[in-house]
């Protein structure tokens, strides 16, 4: 397909697309970007992508793809990562758009403050008690979930483990703690033991500056 | 199909379904649920929905679907409000994450604080200037898209148009001008103008208490 993935390594949102590329043995070239350093502000990136958000999916042709969800879905469509059954596609997709509306906005974004930026965690004050509150509603919400079933949309490994794992696999960077989410610490586990997992470190062999 | 929609009436997220149900011509019931009356919080709501929410689609079997456009994608799936095509839906699907990641999250909630709780302006002072600058960040991403196309993910009139338009043309309870968004504001125009279209007062013939 030849793709070319826009990404910066520590980015939830990246870690996704990689992570669901890994799994689908799809061969992409990484370019790597620095939001920290501006690079999602030159005119170049705002021409691939007005919102200037990574990650972008640049296909052969040079379509341009944002969106982290949207992205996956494109990957993911006619895999075993989405089902086949309707409402059971429509669930899934239902905890794709509560990983964009509640737990990202939560969890992502209380990591990003208090674990990648320099300095956020007394910059953003007055924000943390509503992230706690709200990632801890997210996890609670997943919890549930979790001890009914192995998977987050059901009894299948989904786009929707993918997309919910990046950030809470990294939950102690955001001062929230998985032991009090037994069923959701165990899912990471399971997650990260599948055929095919790359941890957040991995990289492809091909990388462009 | 046998639905029954569990929604607020002056709820930007269930005025979605309602209108997408419209202008597929999928008859359904309607039951009210007040959420400022704690219907939501309910055991029997919450056994529906755990997360508390509307809308909730529930369908003949008993089948529950959560998230509105989720349900949007369900019902909209293989109609032509889905782009055949793979690109132009991943491109469709990117602007339902970015209506439930910055839209919103910012007009939405906007709109909810200041216009339907009373008191809301006063307990929620603190968000407001951010709601603004997210608002019309959101407001200005849709009118550049709008200044190139006619509807939000291009030629045609889709799911994305349906779940931008809910919020959008209510703008002015949430203090944001559509005046400042020329293309956008002849979009809600031009969406308001479509044959099927109904507005967000528009109620379906059978409703159940």
């Amino acid at each position: 397909m030849n793709l070319t993935l826009h990404a910066m390594q520590r980015s939830a949102n990246c870690y996704k697309v990689r992570l669901a590329l890994a799994h689908l043995g799809i061969p992409f070239v990484l370019k790597d970007v620095d939001i920290l350093r501006g690079d999602t502000r030159t005119p170049e990136f705002l021409a691939m992508n007005p919102r200037g958000r990574v990650p972008v999916l640049q296909l052969g042709n040079g379509t341009i793809l944002i969106e982290s969800n949207a992205i996956l879905m494109y990957l993911g469509e006619d895999t075993r990562f989405v089902p086949e059954d309707k409402v059971e596609r429509a669930r899934m997709m239902a905890w794709l758009f509560f990983e964009q509306n509640s737990h990202h906005p939560s969890i992502g974004e209380a990591r990003f403050w208090l674990s990648l930026i320099p300095g956020g965690r007394e910059l953003k004050r007055d924000l943390v008690d509503d992230w706690m509150e709200q990632g801890e509603g997210a996890l609670a919400r997943m919890e549930a979930q979790l001890v009914a079933s192995p998977f987050i949309a059901g009894e299948n490994f989904t786009l929707a483990d993918i997309a919910l794992y990046a950030n809470t696999h990294l939950a102690h960077e955001a001062d929230l703690n998985l032991a009090l989410f037994p069923a959701v610490r165990d899912w990471v586990g399971r997650v990260a033991a599948l055929p095919g997992h790359v941890d957040m470190n991995w990289r492809p062999e091909l990388v462009v500056a």
